[in-house]
Order: C-alpha cells, then sequence, then structure tokens
C-alpha cells in the first residue's frame, strides 16, 4: 500500500526563539488534500550517565509546560551547527558537573513524530568525573544520584515521568539485565 | 533549593487545528524573568497491543513532520471530554480493527516537557479479537505484527525510533523478563 504524503504547500506561521510552527498541505494517497501542524525543533541529546558508584546522574527541574518539578536524565537542546556528542558533553558537565571519560552513542530517534520534527540522540556516557555545575543563566536544577534498579522501579511507579528518561532507564537496564 | 518559576504573563501566539502555541513569560528563582515556548497539546493515549499469537500489534504510517514511514504502537489524540481508555479502544479499532478483551494503564507520562504539556496515557491491551480497520478520513495505515524479542532488537538497531514505540517494547520486554 502507498502510505507516502505529497507535499504541495508549506507555510511558516509562528518564529520562535526556540521553536517555530509550520502548517503542511500534502496530497494523501488517496488524492485528498489535508493539513499538517508542524513543530520545528532544533534537536536535542540526552545521557544516560553512570557515576563511579554505579548510579545514574539526575537533574530535577521545574518545567514550566507541564508546571511541576521532574527528575530527568541530562538533557539539551542542540545549538546552531553543533555537533551531538559534543552538545551532550557540555550539557552532561553544564547541568551535572561531571565530565565523562567515555560516552557512546546509543539512539538515534523522533520524541513526537505525530505533531514535532525533533530527534533525540540518546548517550551513554560513564567514567565520570566530579566538577562544577555551569547551569544556563534561566536553569535552575538539582543533581540526583539513583541507582539504576531503584531507577526502574521509579519508572514502573510513575516518579520518573518523561519520556526520554524512561527510555534511558529502560534501555540501561536492559544492558544490565535488570528485571522485576 | 527553590526551583519552580513563577507564571507573570501567558500569551497565546498561534491557535491550530490540533495544537497551540503560548509564551509564558516566568519570574525565575533567582527574580529574573525570562519566556517559555510552550505547545498546548490535547493529550494521547497508546497501546502496548499483544495479539492471540503473543506478538505486538504496529502500525506503519507516513510521518509528515519527519518525513518518513515509521513503524509505531497504535496512538491517537484524545478528543475533548473523551476519557483516556475509551479513547484508547478507539484508537485500537480505528487503527488495526482489533478490539480488546482486556485493557490495563501502564503509565501516564509526559512526551517533551522541555517544550509541550502533551500528557501521555499508555495502555497494555490484550486478548485482542480480529475486526475490520477504520482509520481517519486523511490516515494511511499498514498493520504489522512482531513478537517482542524482535521487537526489542528492532528497537536496539534503531528500526523502531519513536519514543512511545521504544517506551512500549522496552516496558513489555521488562514485564516479561525478556533480555539480550
Amino acid at each position: 500500500m502507498q502510505l507516502k504524503e505529497e507535499l504541495k504547500e508549506s507555510k511558516r506561521v509562528y518564529q520562535g526563539r526556540m521553536i517555530h510552527l509550520r502548517v503542511d498541505t500534502v496530497k494523501l494517497p488517496n488524492g485528498e488534500e489535508a493539513t499538517r501542524e508542524v513543530v520545528e525543533h532544533p534537536g536535542a541529546v540526552a545521557l544516560i550517565a553512570v557515576n563511579q558508584k554505579d548510579e545514574m546522574v539526575f537533574v530535577k527541574q521545574f518545567r514550566q509546560p507541564v508546571g511541576e518539578e521532574l527528575i530527568e536524565i541530562p538533557a539539551g537542546k542542540l545549538q546552531e551547527g553543533e555537533d551531538p556528542m559534543e552538545c551532550a558533553l557540555r550539557e552532561l558537565e553544564e547541568e551535572t558537573g561531571y565530565t565523562a571519560g567515555r560516552i557512546e552513542l546509543i539512539s538515534v530517534y523522533y520524541t513526537t513524530p505525530g505533531f514535532s520534527d525533533e530527534k533525540m540522540y540518546l548517550y551513554l556516557a560513564t567514567k565520570l568525573y566530579d566538577g562544577e555545575m555551569k547551569p544556563d543563566d534561566d536553569e535552575f536544577l538539582e543533581v540526583v544520584c539513583i541507582p539504576p534498579e531503584k531507577a526502574r522501579e521509579m519508572v514502573l511507579r510513575g516518579e520518573l515521568r518523561d519520556a526520554k528518561t524512561m527510555i534511558g532507564v529502560l534501555a540501561l537496564c536492559d544492558r544490565l539485565g535488570i528485571k522485576g
């Protein structure tokens, strides 16, 4: 079956500081037209960071879009032209103070392909060395370190409840053979 | 440490068909002001659906925001006032033709709390019965059934590469004790 939609027209309807919004008109496989609202995002990185005590490193922060504090794996947006791995090392150091002796790309995935083009580069960072946090001027963070077994339970209980963090914890537990 | 941001002003900058965009001005814990761009989303459901052959049920579709065909777990947006579980049963039937004899809420999580309020209700649907697909007028889908062990390998290889699908596969494998 033919599934592909053909782009007929693309209109930028909002240009923001971090994200933009466009409305695409597409021709469907049956010849009809439909519109698709697309959030344009610069892309992001996230890190499964494991410290020398074999704990996962998280950051706790207030998230205005959802109105609550969340415990998440370290993450950040790509700057224009920035290499994702360099971005990951930068964000890890800024948000947690840790520098990584070893870093490996685990996965590249789409966060919300139904309405956004955001691509996420997920890294595994190990051989961590302590340092000083350097958060952005508008970032207020607390570092929280949790053993993977406990983080897994927190995912299952809904205490870790954002997608990238759930993927990071479940993927690390899969690698380590940790299960219930 | 005080992490909470205080909302000073909220301005709707775009009202779309499915999503809206607002810009919030917040007072940071240090007294400074910052702006936050927030995509308002109606919320969504997704299903880990396991058929009578113990295979996971997926749908393949073209995703205009990312410009490619993806294999994803069944999912859909909440309609106004709709109960998430009813939405999940409706989407499962529309997208795959299956009706579920048993359905259970596994997780409620945020897909992208950095820029959106989208909340995802993830269900486990079992005791599936075959029926007829009833996709929306602008939806073109193919149903694909894959054993969980193989789906896990596809996640690790990047062949299943959207966040909700990765969470669904990893969470099911965690439950079933499936690992490498």
